[in-house]
């Protein structure tokens, strides 16, 4: 899947798969027959109904789970938006290579397949406050590096992401996209303090003034990333092979979301893996109707909330696919 | 570990080991090492500090998880608590033991090893409201085979119960340890409409009145069942061999929660896995003092919710002990 301008991913949204309504009416006869109160396993039932919709079976499974983690590095680390340097990012991916980061541990956990995508760390995006971060092209470029990455032979995708400065970039393409102000969606982020804050609440109010008119996938190129276009790119590649995805915290859901302002149709088959301790996440998660699967305090980033979240869906589909009907098991039923 | 009297568990409650603080402390220390912003996992950061210090070591592993479950009958059923008759129990444990029901598929994906254990399920215990449900020696009888079930050899507990009636026994030890009306504590159940709960609540009251008195362990000899007890001793036993144990629902959790009326500290092991949906759970984990991990509508008990709940818990650890420190990784600190 290639995209030669944004206007195609417009398009994408006009004949995307969408979900099979019979797949999950079938499964959620089959969950209404399993030996147990129907209802019982509450949430786990829903995550085994949108995962047949999805799949477009009554009986889904999961072979093949991907994670993918892109890395970006930002023009607007110049404004001192982070407490780390952005050759953190550079670090931070030598250490997922190595196994030693907190996302390889959750993936191995939830068995999934980890691939860690650094795009151009030593190129950063352009200061978004004097110009756009990216042109056309790079914002192209990098989501078709996330399609690409993509393998449609899984069952289901995980996102993460790595970059120094990326939840002032989350937090700007969020007001952009749901409107208030800068500091309404303005965190610590990896652990800024209140003048750090400060300080991100000012980069993200130029930006804002200086973008006023950027929409649709234009708002990636001006106020965006390399990792937030590619986890844009993911998502279109995952939907395209009605793989369900389970976006991570605040900056992979901000990220994301960019595509619910081209057409929020385009975030049906993503879960939002948990609610993350960041403040502006779940103001995000109630901006496109979602409902997390976790609510953990986690904050780290990396699709580590998602890889978590990617054990829940698991244990869903056990239950779906392993348990016995009470006609099978002789059970009673009320 | 065998109770001979009620007065042998006040007993041990006094010589209880005890959370191991400078494990807990040297696990903290680690935690704050690791390659993330100190604090970003949350509260997986925080369940391996609680696991650490209950091990008593700064680098607990869980090599092996046994779950239990245990079943009983109840003699308030003839009073129509419940739409299933007490046979779905038996069938119950039928289908658990051909590894057709929830718990098996939620132990496999967790990887705990499931024992069920069926207690007396063809002698019910005496209805309530007409005298003790069980003798003294029936109640230490199912605590001392709740207590020999437990592998000491394990690392940590999941445990549940499966019982046709037994949230009416919740509702009713809820009531009496924690005060309040019996329909502050009454829910559906396994589906129980209005007028069941209103029945419910009825047989409730009226075993309150008849016990009154009842106090520590003998309020599980009035009011309880063989699987609540054999909880209270798996609980016990788990305790003594320095295990976590993982509390599944409002029936599992309000067993547990007689041991708290001997002594609050005999749960300072215990966590809670999940919020149930059965509305009396939330009041009655707040009462516990404790923070659910997962709130996710389950209601079907099982253990269902626990051993979900081991699958974050071995995530935990998982980060603990696989992750890099900033030394090793070579990332710089902020």
């Amino acid at each position: 899947m290639m995209f030669a301008s944004f206007a195609d991913i417009a398009d994408f949204a006009t004949h995307a798969p969408s979900f099979d309504a019979l797949a999950a009416e079938a499964a959620r006869s089959r969950q209404n027959s399993l030996t147990k109160p129907q209802g019982s396993l509450g949430r786990l039932e829903e995550l085994a109904i949108f995962t047949a919709g999805w799949r477009g079976t009554a009986r889904p499974t999961i072979t093949r789970a991907q994670a993918l983690v892109f890395a970006g590095n930002h023009g607007v680390c110049e404004h001192g938006v982070s407490p780390y340097p952005p050759e953190v990012t550079v670090q931070m991916v030598a250490n997922f290579e190595a196994g030693g980061a907190a996302i390889n541990q959750l993936c191995r956990a939830a068995g999934a397949d980890l691939s860690v995508i650094a795009l151009d760390l030593d190129h950063p995006t352009a200061d978004f406050t004097s110009g756009p971060a990216m042109s056309e092209a790079e914002t192209l470029d990098a989501i078709n590096r996330g399609a690409a990455a993509v393998d449609v032979g899984a069952d289901v995708l995980v996102l993460g992401e790595m970059g120094i400065g990326n939840s002032t970039i989350a937090a700007a393409l969020a007001a952009a996209l749901f409107g208030g102000a800068p500091a309404d969606w303005v965190g610590p982020g990896t652990g800024s303090d209140a003048s750090g804050m400060a300080r991100k609440a000012d980069v993200i109010a130029k930006g804002l003034a200086r973008h006023a008119d950027a929409k649709g996938m234009a708002l990636m190129a001006a106020l965006g990333g390399r990792e937030q276009a590619a986890i844009c790119g993911a998502v279109l590649a995952a939907r395209s092979a009605r793989m369900p995805v389970i976006l991570d915290g605040f900056i992979c859901t901000a990220a994301a979301a960019v595509l619910h302002g081209v057409a929020p149709s385009l975030l049906d088959h993503c879960l939002i893996g948990h609610a993350s301790a960041e403040p502006g996440h779940r103001k995000l998660i109630a901006a496109l109707g979602k409902v997390p699967v976790l609510e953990f305090d986690m904050r780290l980033g990396e699709g580590s909330g998602a890889a978590l979240a990617l054990g829940i869906l698991r244990a869903a589909l056990e239950c779906h696919n392993g348990m016995a009907t009470f006609g099978e098991a002789g059970v009673r039923e009320a």
